[in-house]
């Protein structure tokens, strides 16, 4: 057990609570073999769900606590009243050592803000940010923020470019990740000001990424760049269209092949390929948002997640304690900051 | 050729320009009787395409320019100098009662900045939007504004809700569209302050829709509410990553089926069902904005289209044209402001 991973997991987060974080981690303690839950929440409602599911049950410990962070709580509430709440605790436990990382389905801001006063952020960085990978036809691509920033100036855009940059050279193995910027086109004289202004600061000054300009909607599941920067009120959107139109696509897909004999036949036949397609595109198995810029590993699940999407999100935090990264990330950054003078007063002043 | 619809044909818009714009109004002229167009640009590139579309040169007027509006011209000078443009030339020809609709596919600011002063807005009206209809599962919605404002305040918000409420009104022939506010969640703590603040005045005041409350981008495409409001940054950047996801959905499908003969036989038997469903969720058959809130119809196709994209923008506008729609919600709205004292600044003050 010395060696095995330690997920916390915030179990009554969510739009649909215990009833799907459970079966989530069930699904990932199904076929992992190192892993230890710390489960925490509602005894009264984990319980009887645990019964249920006998693998998780079989490595996890239940940590009781009554109180929760509601949906509609404001962060600013949630920082002030959510002492002892499932999401804190499993924030705390990883502040303490106790678990390699924290995560949670729950309200994003509430846990953004706590995670930012408990984790606390690596020197020089402002605001965390919410990266997710995107599949692309050409590679993954990495997106941030997905929304834990609504509003944002030109200069937090820039230090988004830079974590998600560290994170995309740890993620895809490459040196020098491209990072395009999310904008209403790729002329320059279009978007919003934050956009524009992060724009000259990135080709203004050295950081660990070639930027490439602005990029638009249509890039984001190409896999053209590494990294696409954007402010967490777009970034949110894109992500939430593109969840969107997936489903949409799916389900017309399915009904199309079902008013049809023949094409059912059809469809039958191609079931592998149509399996191999799925797995490619089924946006539940992307989910999972890591913020970035703190100093420990939390993964936030969309909230709207079933138990096959929290999953994802579960496997992405185990990958990542594994793998090392946020510390990696931490270390770059900070050396960044600090030594390469980036984002220097001077550069984004002028 | 009275009763005929008459399209002015901005012949030099959009990435492609000239050797897109004529095949997609081929396209149109291929299976529509009744339709005459005026094809605004330089003869030099017209005539040699014209020559190998026939159909078109058969219904269709070259008016020589060789001024064109480019891609990174900031609307303000192509305001200034864009006098006798392919561009304004086409606006022009609908103020003069010469077309019926002008479609184009170039500069979104530009087409925008001179369609508002040459067609001029609606009484009460403080800026145009683009709308479009999107494809649900449930069925139509009407998006706006998807790119012509990036930066709104909540009044500007309230008014999109009343231009795109009239439009599905006509469209969707339903007496009370549901209205809904693109947001990043549903709770009424988040998002900026123009929606939160457009939300307070759709829930105080009558306007022709019924106020849903916000919708994530999740919802654009499952046909739950008929009209979802935006800014232009969010809509536009939504509209493009719906139209991306679709694009590398319908590659990995096709990449999927033909990397596994069995799957290729499957995928043969199911063609008409994939027919059908590729007809459904292809956004090239979906693309055409309308600026709503003109004297005047105006559609625009994204400037990366192809021409069986550029051909839908080109539908659209004859459907447009044949309806009255312009017209009547042209007399709604302004009946609206003046009447119904909407907006009314007591209920936005408060």
């Amino acid at each position: 057990m010395a060696t095995s991973i330690k997920i916390a997991l915030d179990a009554m987060g969510g739009d649909i609570g215990p009833e799907a974080v459970l079966p989530a981690a069930e699904l990932v303690a199904k076929n992992t073999t190192d892993i230890h839950f710390l489960l925490y929440g509602d005894e009264a409602k984990i319980l009887p769900i645990l019964a249920k599911n006998r693998k998780l049950r079989a490595v996890s410990t239940v940590i009781h606590t009554e109180k929760f962070i509601g949906n509609d709580e404001k962060p600013s509430t949630a920082l002030r009243n959510g002492k002892g709440s499932s999401m804190r605790l499993a924030i705390e436990a990883v502040r303490d050592g106790k678990a390699d990382a924290v995560v949670s389905a729950g309200n994003t801001g509430a846990l953004m803000a706590i995670a930012k006063i408990v984790l606390k952020t690596v020197p020089g960085i402002h605001r965390p940010a919410i990266a997710s990978i995107f599949p692309g036809l050409k590679g993954q691509t990495i997106m941030l923020d997905l929304g834990a920033n609504v509003l944002v100036d030109a200069e937090n855009l820039a230090q988004f470019a830079v974590l998600g940059a560290v994170f995309a050279k740890a993620q895809k193995k490459i040196a020098v990740p491209s990072v395009g910027l999310l904008n209403v086109g790729t002329e320059d004289t279009k978007g919003p000001d934050h956009v524009k202004g992060a724009a000259n600061i990135l080709a203004n000054v050295d950081f660990p990424g070639h930027y490439k300009g602005f990029v638009e909607g249509t890039d984001i599941m190409t896999g053209e760049v590494d990294v696409i920067v954007s402010d967490g009120y777009a970034g949110n959107i894109a992500l939430k269209s593109i969840e969107g139109a997936g489903k949409m696509i799916a389900t017309s897909f399915k009904n199309s092949l079902s008013s049809d004999p023949l094409a059912l036949i059809g469809g039958l036949l191609s079931a592998f390929a149509l399996k191999r397609f799925k797995n490619k595109v089924d946006p539940r198995l992307y989910n999972g948002g890591v913020f970035l810029g703190l100093n420990g590993i939390c993964v936030k699940s969309h909230g709207g997640s079933d138990a096959l999407g929290i999953s994802s999100a579960i496997r992405l935090a185990c990958n990542l304690a594994r793998e090392g990264y946020i510390q990696t990330i931490s270390e770059d950054i900070g050396h960044l900051m600090t030594q390469e003078t980036l984002l220097a007063e001077g550069a984004y002043r002028d």
